[in-house]
């Protein structure tokens, strides 16, 4: 019930500060403005309207989806100028065809000529353009036309040229901003994807073809180096939540994170020397197996426990070191667990309490599928 | 549409091949009536009520549940006779409550004199029994008492003493049985703890006490040893799907895994040594991290191809030994992947695709939430 401490919700739950939510993403806007770079928030960590205005100001523009079924949801509430951000898939040709129709400007993305191909044998209604943008990877190692191969500028210039279509803008993704400790590497990355995509802009302009340029990636986008003013967007995502593994490459602090699932004790086992919580992978995930010295999780204010393991619907709790004090943890007690990775936690709830100052003040429902 | 073929899917898509699935069922269903034990299908693995008419045999009777969420879902479409399987949740128990005085049998299960106390705090109406289950641990070191703790006894016996309130049975989960590999080493631990059972059922007779007794675990239920014919229900509930790491402990055959995500081939990466496909955790959990060789599934008639890593909506495919044909996986070519743990893999999807010998026969629509 809206009002009602989130001490009344029945847990395992997930439960979102909707303060820290707004606060995250306007200091993103803030940076953004500065920056004179426009911001196109990803929405693949919550995947809520609620949130998706808060990340947009309202305006309900200027998105980027990782899946089909997002792009149909946010289409379906009134959401405009969406940016399909995943290779072109050839099953959905259909389905990208119908969005790009029906909305102002719907904009896909691919790496192959043979995406291209397809794009040209269905041409869009109505004299309307495919909106494409071409993934670029550099150095990220996952999809995207490599930087550095003659078949990039090649595909810029067949997708430029090819009637129907038209050449949206380069598209990188600088996900090998994870594997960063500390803002001087996140810099780093950034630095290397921006300047490379820079360069294949100029390459670009050297043979005639203007379009957009935009980067990612929470890390990078939570510490913009200047040349980064340069591109022409920016889409990160994950920063409206944020989570343990964020703090940890260094793109937020602790009290940035927004989101806890909420558990109770609900055993006792000292012939272990354990807590049973109510939480197990159903409502956490197993993002972060083995990579915290407290478990899956950090469980807020108390760093000397850690959770152990998990099973479906069970969460085994132990101290750090020694001996477990029963009398601190009654059964029922709740505990809140900040989420190693809050995309893959909160893909486990189809519902997300929202809170503000721990009190609840609505429901946000995701959309799932693809 | 019913009666394509399951190719014609968009993907990744989880889908369900009915008729191993029926095999399953009918096999457990034949084992316990051999044995003269009623068969108590569990159904968090798939929480639907198509699944579920299939474990009961259509009677809608008798089944066990991980959540709440999933017992009011059963209750709200005529199942009856359930039991929630959960240490009972202080949260829940007016949840619990409306359970019990609405159905004709709502079975709970409590390890702690806490919640009897809780139980005897808020007595049903009309003069109905709260029907407890007591928890025990065999040794699967989870939920439970412990057998061997003279507290086990103790709580039992103030169960069957708590005015309001009926000590239906006693409850144990051979979950140790996920740690064996074969079938003599899957019956070692079924023999522990029917044994471990039996014996405490004995305690309780000889203190004057008779209830029901129940084990299970797939694995230990898919291969009964005879001393299980002396428990009055056995509680098994993944064997309607298996999963690779059933097969691999030995209660099953790899012919006998009734679900695949359906992925498609999105990306060529030849100076990677790489494909790209389109199912990430977000289709798949997970779950079996760096048990398998061929990595997080096992790759359907490609025992050479390895799922080698995954982020939220991609996967990296690798020969797990050579150079990569790529002109065996053409862009847009479908791969099945066989899930490590099928109850992690279906908790990722809100629709089953159901097909029958390959064609699309209906889809399933599992409940979520707690």
């Amino acid at each position: 019930m809206e009002g009602d401490p989130i001490s009344k919700l029945c847990t395992p739950a997930m439960v979102v500060d909707v303060d820290i939510v707004k606060r995250n993403a306007q200091r993103m806007v803030d940076r953004y403005q500065d920056l004179g770079v426009k911001l196109r928030p990803h929405m693949k960590t919550h995947k809520t309207l609620e949130c998706g205005d808060i990340m947009t100001g309202g305006s309900r523009r200027c998105v980027v989806v990782s899946t089909l079924a997002e792009a149909s949801f946010y289409a379906d509430h009134g959401f405009d100028d969406i940016l399909y951000a995943y290779p072109l898939p050839f099953d959905k040709l259909e389905r990208c065809a119908a969005l790009s129709e029906r909305l102002s400007l719907f904009q896909v993305l691919l790496d192959h000529p043979q995406a291209l191909e397809l794009l040209s044998k269905r041409p869009l209604r109505a004299g309307r353009p495919w909106h494409v943008w071409l993934k670029l990877d550099c150095g990220n190692g996952r999809a995207g036309v490599l930087h550095s191969e003659p078949e990039a500028l090649q595909l810029a210039q067949a997708i430029a040229k090819t009637e129907g279509v038209e050449l949206t803008g380069v598209y990188a993704h600088c996900g090998n901003s994870y594997h960063c400790k500390g803002v001087e590497k996140i810099q780093a990355v950034a630095q290397e994807t921006t300047t490379l995509t820079l360069q294949f802009m100029e390459k670009l302009r050297a043979v005639g073809i203007n379009c957009k340029s935009s980067i990612g990636s929470t890390p990078s986008c939570s510490h913009p180096i200047k040349d980064m003013g340069q591109l022409s967007e920016v889409h990160p995502g994950n920063y409206v939540f944020y989570d343990v593994q964020q703090s940890l490459i260094g793109s937020c602090s602790m009290e940035d994170v927004a989101v806890r699932v909420l558990t109770r004790v609900i055993g006792h086992c000292p012939h272990r020397n354990q807590l049973l919580v109510d939480c197990g992978w159903a409502a956490l995930s197993q993002d972060g197996a083995g990579r915290l010295p407290s478990g899956y999780a950090v469980i807020e204010g108390h760093p000397d426990l850690k959770l152990l393991s998990m099973t479906q619907e069970h969460g085994r709790v132990e101290p750090i070191t020694g001996e477990l004090d029963y009398s601190k943890y009654p059964l029922g007690s709740l505990l809140k667990l900040v989420p190693y990775h809050s995309c893959a936690t909160a893909m486990m709830h189809s519902v997300y309490h929202v809170h503000s100052g721990g009190r609840l003040v609505g429901k946000w429902f995701p959309t799932r599928g693809w």
